[in-house]
Formats: structure tokens, sequence, C-alpha cells
């Protein structure tokens, strides 16, 4: 009898369910929800305004999601709960909130809807910037040899510094909260009814290590006194490695999802790392990349390196057995979005229509005639920040090389190719700090419809890129993980690398760097590290000086 | 009686005479004509192709805006060619021509109709770079002095690389040439029947200079031994002062004019030099820039100072007493013109149309609500290279400081502030090299219809700025050196300053600089300048590769 998996990708702005064969990993059906109240980021639903840089969501959503999204997509599958053997979600992270003991939500106490920290701090909820500067600058003091392990800066994104905000603004809450979590695990609790913590979320975005743990509390104090004991007081939970059942479907969720109580629930993994194991890579040399509007790496090592710059390596954090190493560009398919908006003239659009084409397509129909320096320009991809190798969200964009002859389809290709030396920067990177990478995988949107692109990427990393075969990697991952809890007793399987081995999934073509246009890049890279280092690394802090200027003209 | 002037303004691709009142300058009437060949740069009227960078004009085109512009203009102003008294024209620079001896262009022998190199060659032809590189060369070789007049370098756009080209590709025409000259020199030619040649274009475009004339025959031999005797075979001919009378209209010339025989006409002059008594500046410190696709600079100065970068200075180029000095910025509209072509959005032309502007006018409208430093960028002004003050065609242009905020305003703006911080460098220039600049003129189109652009000259240079008082500087600079040709005898002036303090014609208000704005231009110049050394000055030349590299494409 066929076997199948459910696997949930908690996005941003909604949650998908797919139903998902064990056999070969083929979606049989999924459901779509958007979260009914979206991200708030300008107010809370009682209409209290929030500060800028805030983004929160709200808890219920995710429930509406396991209520609508799982019966739907088994409706559509026509499958019989009886063969769903396991269940995983992915999720955005750090993405968390502050709970009662019991996993009450505190934004959903009785009167506690019009307080901004009661809810679900968002990834991108960047108003903890303060406590993430002062965090790095007392780790960095104290010599704390965690650090390095995050390339030597801790993201405002993360659990420590979002927590700590909650601490200086609103102590009251920080008080009343018995845990702080992952919405990730807060869900996995609400199907299982125990409180689990994965190895993921806590390895990259809470500072935990699988030999030390958690950094000690003379950090802590450092930090505040009334920190000391966070850990002990509210984070207090074993860590489950990746792929571990996490529990089983209570009675109470079954009634709520249309499964069977007693179906295996995985512990909680995010996005981008569950992709790993869709795209089958089983070992160390390759290199993910999930590219949307920003990019996310991922690469398996074999023991410690601290590769300067990258977001954090993590044992076990992505496949058991490995380092995972992770590493970031914050700006990659928002720069084409930012260009097409504000600089493609209306002819273009004219054109593109008439050629029944969006503008991304006909501009990259151009573009791709172009040779590599045939533009004469040349971009720095920081319209964003630099996340890897940099880590500077202060600086900007760039670009050079503009006559009266340039065409916007160059402008765009240009924009495209810096992203590209962006990641070779950080593949070099990697390279030279003992985690060999020989091949490329590319997954997310554009991986799937842009083939310039990719082979643009090729060409400039001078390695194969393979691309991900389906645009659900989130789903798909998490259906693996499922079918690794479940485990083969139950027809799944007993390690996530034989259950890749079936289920992944990878397109048969792949790109392959083209000799010449590899010897044209090495030269365009050259150029693109000298002024990545000049403008990057002090020789000229112009960028910065005018961010500083531009914020205190808005600050008079 | 009233008495009147006609001035004349040659552009690059029409003739326009203008009917002048001597008493005040006033303008009774115009007319204009398109010359009938336009600019020659693709082919012949035989339809031969020309090879890039050629642009060629045809000397009856000049003939024919004399014939009917004249006496259009003369008609609408109702005057009686009685009353006036004089007649002046200003040209493109250098605009040159090979002719006989009797004056009649090559290009109109029979037989001549099919050979490129017997027509005018437009100032704007760049088909002599080789041999300007080469005479660079050889002149810094050789240490010839004269080489500092010019910022130490000669532009392929003046009179010798033009000459040496015909010699070197068609060595015929060279030989058949009686003369080469300017085409305002011919024009004057065909007006008055005898042949002067201005000291204007004769210093700023044929290296001659008042005391010493030409460079010697060793330098000419040096670039070529069939050069040797050049100046006395095909140039020789007395220079003559600016606002001299170079003859009278005569029998012939009266006939396709409507003018009388015996109206003074003046030894021709350059179309941006003449606007200086247009704007009444009558002595130093007091820089005018003729603002349009391109900017000229021109100020007078106290004896001989090598400046190092500008195009060069005349003794008595520009006002009889002074030392006339040039600069330029290669690409100042131009921008302005790219910019909306290439990177505005529809939506923007959309909003521009409802308001009832043109886009500039609403990009504007956008832009002058930012402060100094608001937007977060800054640019180089080299999308055409630079011509004062690094004088290399080579060099690109660049912007930085874009976020995925940056609007196309923003970067317009920023685009203009890039202009005014060349003008500043060149304005610096000048002050540290012993000719100072207190007060700023401009022309030109820009100057009428751009405030917002005129008060970031104020801000950036810290000048006050004045304005043209008319459109048309050209023709009325021209009407003022006629009124000196003529002189007080037949009821002109006798000298160009008291004719300027009659006619000439500069607005009220003026621009004053914002001191606020002052400061905050000041930091964001010290950033263009560290770029524009960076880049410009051979710290990083990346803009000369990656050009190299895009011909070693276009050659492949």
């Amino acid at each position: 009898m066929a076997k199948y998996a459910i696997g949930i990708d908690f996005g941003t702005l909604s949650g998908r369910a797919a139903v998902v064969s064990l056999a070969d990993g083929t979606e049989l059906a999924h459901s779509v929800l958007d979260y009914p109240h979206a991200v708030m980021d300008e107010k809370l639903p009682s209409g209290r305004p929030l500060p800028p840089d805030w983004a929160l969501e709200h808890p219920a959503d995710y429930l509406d999601v396991l209520k609508t999204t799982i019966p739907d997509a088994m409706k559509k599958a026509g499958v019989d709960p009886a063969d769903v053997i396991g269940l995983a979600i992915d999720f955005t992270a750090c993405t968390m909130l502050p709970v009662k003991a019991d996993g009450t939500p505190l934004c959903m106490l009785p009167g506690m809807e019009d307080e901004p920290h009661a809810y679900i701090k968002l990834w991108k909820h960047h108003a903890a910037q303060d406590e993430a500067n002062r965090l790095n600058a007392i780790a960095e003091e104290r010599g704390e040899e965690w650090l390095s392990r995050y390339g030597g800066k801790i993201s405002s994104e993360w659990m420590i510094p979002k927590i700590w905000q909650i601490l200086n603004e609103a102590p009251e809450i920080y008080e009343q909260a018995d845990y702080f979590l992952e919405a990730a695990d807060w869900v996995i609790w609400q199907l299982t009814g125990v409180q689990t913590r994965n190895s993921c979320t806590a390895g990259y975005k809470a500072l935990w290590h699988k030999q030390n743990g958690y950094p000690d509390k003379e950090f802590f104090r450092a930090l505040d006194p009334r920190l000391e004991n966070l850990i002990e007081e509210k984070m207090n939970c074993p860590i489950s490695p990746l792929g571990s059942r996490a529990g089983e479907i209570t009675a109470e969720s079954a009634a709520f999802t249309g499964l069977l109580p007693g179906t295996a629930v995985a512990v909680a993994n995010v996005d981008a790392h569950v992709a790993v194991p869709a795209v089958k890579i089983d070992g160390p040399g390759k290199m993910l990349a999930i590219m949307g509007t920003s990019t996310c790496h991922m690469v398996l090592g074999e023991g410690e390196h601290n590769v300067p710059g990258i977001c954090g390596y993590v044992e076990d954090g992505i496949l058991p057995g490995f380092f995972g190493y992770e590493a970031g560009q914050s700006c990659v398919g928002d720069h084409f979005a930012w260009f097409v908006e504000n600089c493609v003239p209306a002819s273009y659009f004219a054109e593109a229509e008439k050629a029944g084409m969006n503008i991304h397509q006909y501009l990259a129909s151009k573009a791709v005639l172009l040779k590599p320096g045939q533009s004469g320009l040349v971009a720095l991809d920081w319209w964003n920040g630099n996340r890897s190798i940099l880590v500077d969200v202060d600086l900007t964009g760039m670009m050079l090389g503009m006559t009266l002859q340039t065409k916007p389809e160059e402008m765009y290709r240009a924009l495209i190719e810096a992203t590209a030396f962006g990641t070779r920067m950080i593949v070099e990177d990697f390279n030279e700090h003992g985690v060999a990478i020989n091949e490329f995988y590319a997954a997310g949107g554009i991986s799937q419809k842009d083939p310039m692109m990719m082979q643009i990427y090729a060409d400039v990393l001078n390695l194969p890129v393979y691309i991900a075969g389906t645009k659900q990697c989130g789903a798909l991952g998490s259906a693996i993980m499922a079918s690794v809890a479940a485990g083969s007793e139950r027809g799944g399987y007993d390690s996530v690398f034989e259950a890749a081995q079936h289920m992944g999934k990878l397109k048969d073509e792949y790109y392959r760097p083209n000799p010449e246009n590899v010897a044209l890049y090495d030269k365009l890279y050259a150029e693109y590290k000298l002024l990545h280092d000049y403008f990057g690394r002090g020789a000229n802090d112009v960028m910065k000086r005018l961010k500083q200027l531009k914020l205190s003209l808005f600050n008079d």
C-alpha cells in the first residue's frame, strides 16, 4: 500500500501544505492559506500603531493554516488518512514568541491584545538592532569563543536580541512569559501536545552548540543581570535533532487536521535548511542557494571551520553527521524588482507586452545577447546592504561604466552579474577557510524561471549549477523529514539520506560553465573584488558617511 | 535715428540671424534655418558611407543661412538696411574645411562630391584621435612649451589633428587644398571677399600664440615631413583681433543678403566666447558657463597661468586686454536626456502629463523637495568622459548609494549635483592656479529653464549665479561684435566693453548660495572629489580596463 507524508511550509505571508508520495517524492496535491493578519508592520489588530522596523505575526494564523490546508490538500489528493504516516513543518526563523507554561501565546490572553511585545516577532522584525549591537560589543569584549562560529557578528533578527528588546521595552511581558520559543517549535507543540526545540534554530538563531550548549550565565549577566538565568527560566527544554520524532498527532490535533491520532510528527525545521535534502544533497562540497528576493546559501562541511563573514555553522544543523554552514546575500531578486519599478522606460513595457513576455523576460531576452564585459558595466549588489561576507547593513549599491549609449538591459544584466560575483565572494571565502565547494545547486523562484541568470552563475562561479526539481523545496523537504520521523517500521525511512535519495527532486539538465565566458568573468570579477574591498573594507567609507548624513537629515 | 546690427549664430544643426538694437541690445526679430544637409555622420549626399566617428557638414548650408535668414529677419524687423551698420557671426569650432585659393571649398568642385575629406569637418568629427594622440606624444617628447597652455593635451577636435588626418588618409586632397581654415572665417570671406582669420579660433584651436605665432617648423616636421611648411603653404593669413572689422558687405553679398554694400563685417568668433560680452562680463573673476548638452566655461584672467586640465588660454581670445581661459564638461544636459530616455518609469511620464509638465519639469518638481544629501547618492558625471580637468575620454559614469528605496528623482538630482561638483573641480583648479573666480554666470538652454539646477550650482559652488538675459547669447554677442566692427563713426561703439554695457543682457534676479545647503554640499563634494581622484587619477583604472575589454569584444 502506498504511503504518504505531509510537509507544511510556513512562509512570511502564507502557509502551504503538500501531500507527498513516499515512494518518489511526487506531490499529489497542495493547499495554501494566506495569513489572515498578514505581516503586522504598521499597526496591531486593535489599531495601535507600531514603531518603524517592527514586524509581527499572529499565532492564530498558523493554526488556521493547519485547520484549513491539511484537510483541503488531503481531500484534493484523495488519500486515506491511514496512509499518511508522518507530518513535518518548516518555518521562517528566527520567528519567535512569548508563551505561558501551557503553550498559550501571551497575545492570546485576555487583555493582552493591545500589547505589541506579546505578539510574534517575525524574522524580519529589525527593531532590536540596539540590542544586537550591544550584544556584539559585549561578546567581543569578553572574547566569547562562540562569536567566531557566527562569522564574528550576531544579527538583530536572532533570538537573544529579540528577547532582550522585550525585557528592555516591556519588562512585565518578559516577566509573564514562561517560555520564549520559535514559532516553528510552538506549532509542533500544538500538534503533539509536547514542547520540543529543534537543533537547527537553536544552533543558527539562539547561539546553542551541540557540545557546549548555550552561552554561559556570566555572558547573560554581562548583558543584563535580569537575563542571567534566561536559559533555565525561559528556554528550558531539550534540543532535538532534525528528522527526529517530536511526538504524534493527538486526539485534539486530529480533530482539527483530519489526520489520525498517532501519526508521527517531526521536530520543526527552517525553510531554507530543509531544502537541502529536497535537492538530494548528501555530503560536503555542494552549495545550495535558495534564490528569491534574497539568497540563503547552505553547505555541509566536515569539522569546525571559522569562516569570516558567514551567518554561522551548526553541528547537525542541516543534516546529521555534518556541520551545516550558512551564508547569505540580503538583496538578489529585490535588485531586479527595484530596477524594473524605477529604471525601465515605458517603451520596454510596451515591447514586452507586444512580445507576450513579462518585463523580466523581455529584459532578459535582450540581456542574453550580450557577452560578458560587453556593457562595460560593473555593479556592487548592496542595495540592501551586505550580509555575507562583509556583514554590513550600511553598505549601499554602486554601478559604474555608464556611457550615453548604456541601455536598460545592460544595467539589468550588470545587476544580475553583481549578485553572481557576490556569491563567488562567498564561495571563495568558504574555499579559503576549509569548506570546499565543488558544485552549486539552486532552488527558489529565480532558479526555476531565469535560465540566463543560472548560466551567468555557472560562468561566474566556474561550477556546474544544478536546479531543484520542484518549485516547493520547503514542503518537499518537510515531507522528507516527516518520512524519517515516521521511520521504516511505519513505511517511512530510517535516515534522511535514504529518504532524500528516493524523494528528492533535481532537474536532469544542469548549467555547465562556458570556458570563454569563464575567462571574461574572471576579469570582471577581479574588478568587482577590487571595488568590493575598496568600498566594503574601510579604504573609502563613503557609503556609510552618506548614510549617516542622510540619517542626520531625517532626524533634523 | 536708431541703428541696428545683425548677429548670426551658426550652430551644429542650424543658423540663426537676429536684428538687434544698438541702443539696448533688444532683439527686434530673428530667423532660423535648419541646415538642409544637417550633420553628415553616416553617409555623403552621394550615398557613400562614412566610417565611425566622422561628422561632416556642407558649406552650401551656411550660404543658405545667409541668403534666407538675413532677408527674413530684416523683413520681420521692418528695419531699413541703411540703418544696419554692422554684421557679425559666431560659429562652432574647430569646424574646418579645405578650399582653393579663391575660397572655393574643395567639396564644391566638380568631381569631388564623393570625396569625404573634401567636406567640412564639424567640431565633433572624432576620427582624428590617432593623430591627436601622436601629436600629443611628440609634443610632450619634444618639450613643446605651448603644450601647457592647453592644459597639457591637444584635442582630436582641433585644427592640426584634422589636417593631419586629411594628409594621412587623402594626400591628394591635402595637395589640392590651397588653404585649410575655420568655416567661421570662410563665411566671413564669402561676405567680404577677403580672407581673414580670427584670433579666437587661431588661439584656441590652431595652437597660435599672440607673441610666438604657431608652433615652429621643426615641430611640424617631427609630425610628418610633409607638414613642415603647413603654415606658410596652407594657413598663411594674418590673424585679426576679435571685434575688428574684417571688411564690408560687397556688391555680391549685398545681392544675396539684402544688406547695403559697405556695411561693416566683423571677424568671426566662436559661439561660446562671444557670449561673454552678451552677459556683460568685463573683467576677471567672473566665470561664464554655457550650459547645454555639454558645458563650456570661460573666464578672463590677467597674465598667463598654466592651469592643468583646462582646454586652453589665449591672449585677447575672449575680450581684448585679458587672457581668455576656457574649460569644459563633455556631458551635462546629455546626462539628463540619457536618464529620461533610459531610466524613468512610465508612471512618471503619466504623472507628468497629468500635471501638464514635461518629464524634466516633473522630475525636478520632486527632486527640488530633497535636501542635499537626503538621497544618500553621489555620482561621477563622466557618461561622456571628462574634458576638464582630467582630459580623459575613457572615463565613464558612476553612481553609488542606491538602496531599495531609491527613487528616480533622487538619481536625477544626483546627476545634476554631479555636474555641479564637476564644475566646482574646475573652479577650484582655476583658483589654485592663479585665475580667481568670484562670480558664476550661466547661459544656454539649461540656465533659462532649470531654476533648481541653478540653485544647486550656487549652493555647490558657494558663489552667486547670474543668468543670461536672453536665450540667444550667441546672436546677441555677435551683434555686439558687429557694433564694434562698425565703430562709433557709423553709430556703433568703439570698444566691446562699451557695447556690452549698453547691449548685454543679464536677468535682475540671481541665485544666492543658501548657507545650510553650502555646508551640506561641502560634505558631498568631499566625497565626489575622493571618488573623482580615485577613479580619475590612476588609483583604480577600472573604467579604462572595462572600456578596453568592451572594445576587445567588438573587435573580435
